[in-house]
């Protein structure tokens, strides 16, 4: 079984941009990806199946079994065409991760994409209200529209891995440009935050109008899920550190 | 190496459906398949060797060494023609799993296979005298079936993983429909009752007349196997627990 | 880079068997192979290389680099021509051992082989001064020559692992008949006494007249070294065994 | 995806040797092959892409993101023409080490090279203040053209381990020449004293007229680094050592 794209529907496109955001850190890019989807009423037009995704099935919300795939969907709503990919997971293996970007890339060249633009976390263990966005690019115009639009530039020698980061590397190789847009985020669950920062410069800089308000309750659950599991993990370790000095005073005291 | 199907004898079957237990949690899968091919007093009619099954061969009950496998049989003494599947391990890679379920659709389709069931285990901690069987399927028609045959549909966002699961994804991206059946099972042994519980809904949705009682001491024999192994455990943990008090008892009293 | 075997030399043999003895358990299987390539004065005939061994190579005794290989030697010194194989690794990987196992049995089915015999070690705890010999067998009448040689069967649903047993699995599958003889062996360091016993049965079931003389040096070397090995973990168990009671006299007493 | 050489520029060289140094042990080649870049202003001429390389990209220089890759560059400065190759990594996997070797060795053969030298790190616990730079190679005459340069011959069945081994075994198969030249190292950073010994031999065998004492400024600031980690764990340890006897007196004592 080799990787495989299948069209659903045959569109023609002018010039689009692809906007990737397969889960990764903190979900960021799905979270933002998703959101965009939603809002520019995005119509789906290709899925892909690939044996390098977990080898699970999952039971979707109207009680059908399906393999693990990545979706493009499209939309003209905004200035500029744009292809959107998500998708349920990253391939599993290094091999797999350069042989499925190559074949996206390969894939959307055929719709005239020129431009893509990756978006996802980058772990920050300290950030403010509205995360940064950092930015990196294959090419100094894009990166400066970027720049220009509330981005910081990446730092040197800056791993970026998987998916956000090969499809940059890979897409340089064919004579594509490529950015990435990766919002601040602890990555330990779903941050809407940092996907709306993300979301914030990439609508900015594409000149997409596109209201963000609904991620502010997502935002709010995540606020109040990240405090409970705060205010958890401080009863245990308080619990803890009583136990400890119980034992503690057992040993040195009786 | 390719995984390569070996067929021993011609077979022509009228609409076959393909019933697959590959060995997974519990065996479930396994002992259901086998038990059919018992009763149906199916024929072994194809062989299926890969590359991706474990690096060992296993010494037979005639004395014979040969290499891991997993075996096609046909009956026609039901309702409807059936294609079993069972065997000796599922393939051990991710890759080799996509590869090999891949392989065994596009065998089967060639007799004209339309529909796939497989036969598994799902987790479950507690769990009544008559395990419950769930139900996950591409396709709402079979899915009620089943549903009106004594399962219970799988939660959503459930992740079904290995062959049981693989099966339904890659069946549906061939246009072909298939649903799971899993038993409740502790997982940790041969569960026979589990299996049971499967073939109990599966007969009913096939109207296939196979008779169930010979599983029955299957379920005894494991029974007692399971009662022996408590009480051994229980013993150890007693024992462990006097240990760690006259232990504990040196370092506090004296 | 694919797994090739180089011919050296080209050879006609009659209706020769192959002896395979890569490194494994014990190093039976090589230690017996070699000492047959040695007292059969047997010429080297082919190498194999593969991308499946580990990825170093090695300085040989001439001081030139080379690969890691396994070599086919040939010998028409006993009643019967044979093909001794052995080298420095087995494969890596599962998907490598089947393919490399694969690639040779194609490689000596030109020279007539219809009979394969694997030598390797079998994992025992206790064991006489003559360690036994287990079989296993593709075919009763091959099985039973070597069990009126000397061998044991072996216990049904025995899994044997790597080479010593995929030749066998793979070899049924080209309608070539296969054994394996499997010495009694610790196998946490090189066992010459496994290897003698092997050779042992193989020689008498061959009517191969190889004087075993040569081994009983390495064996006493080896007893040598398993005795100092013991004693060295008996004085490490006996020093900590000392201090730890000293410790809990610390804690205990004072 | 496959492993792919990008040519850049076309050149036409004599009789060149492949002087091999990716990253590894110490650093040790990496940091000779660069410095040779360097001091004879060789050109760049090729890229290799790989999709054996780790899946994520970096941020050079010039805040550009790139893939993963490795480099070829040519001379024509000294005695001999050469072809430099160094990169960001070796091949992650056994099997794309020798994809990655052998794909190298096809594309310099259309160059004319005939002779590969690699260089790399050789782990030491304990060397002097001119590390000792082992020798092993395929040919007895380049071997003992390196013992005159200076080198130490590699002791008997030392295994050679990735690229700087690999070339020399898959070299040989082609009926090329090779040698592998490893300086003494810790290895657990960085080691320009290692690489400044190494290339002593190599410029004193090929007679190249090279300045190493640009070298002499990172080993001095190698020196200072590894000085203040030493004086950091000691005092780690010291502290440690403080804190457990008062531990253990609050025990024994009180």
């Amino acid at each position: 079984m080799q990787t495989a794209i299948k069209v659903k529907e045959d569109v023609e496109l002018r010039n689009p941009v692809l906007i990737e955001g397969l889960p990764g850190l903190g979900s960021v890019g799905a979270i933002a990806v998703s959101y965009m989807i939603k809002e520019l009423k995005a119509m789906k037009f290709a899925e892909l199946y690939s044996p390098f995704f977990p080898h699970h099935v999952i039971v979707d919300k109207d009680g059908n079994v399906r393999l693990l795939r990545a979706e493009f969907y499209f939309s003209r709503a905004g200035d500029r065409d744009v292809i959107l990919l998500t998708g349920d997971s990253q391939a599993q293996t290094i091999y797999g991760q350069y042989e499925m970007v190559s074949k996206i890339l390969d894939f959307v060249k055929k719709y005239g994409v020129k431009v893509i633009i990756t978006l996802g976390g980058y772990y920050a263990t300290v950030r403010g209200e509205s995360p940064r966005v950092i930015c990196a690019s294959t090419d100094p115009a894009l990166q400066s529209i970027f720049l220009n639009s509330g981005a910081v530039s990446s730092p040197t020698n800056n791993p970026i891995a998987g998916a956000a980061g090969l499809f940059l590397g890979l897409a340089r190789l064919r004579g594509m440009d490529a950015a990435c847009l990766l919002g601040e985020t602890a990555g330990h669950m779903p941050d809407p935050r940092a996907a709306k920062s993300v979301l914030t410069v990439l609508c900015e800089a594409l000149r997409f109008k596109i209201s963000l308000n609904d991620l502010d309750e997502a935002i709010k659950r995540s606020d109040r899920i990240v405090k409970s599991v705060r205010e958890i993990e401080r009863k245990v370790e308080s619990f803890e550190r009583t136990l400890r000095r119980r034992k503690e005073g057992i040993t040195y005291i009786s």
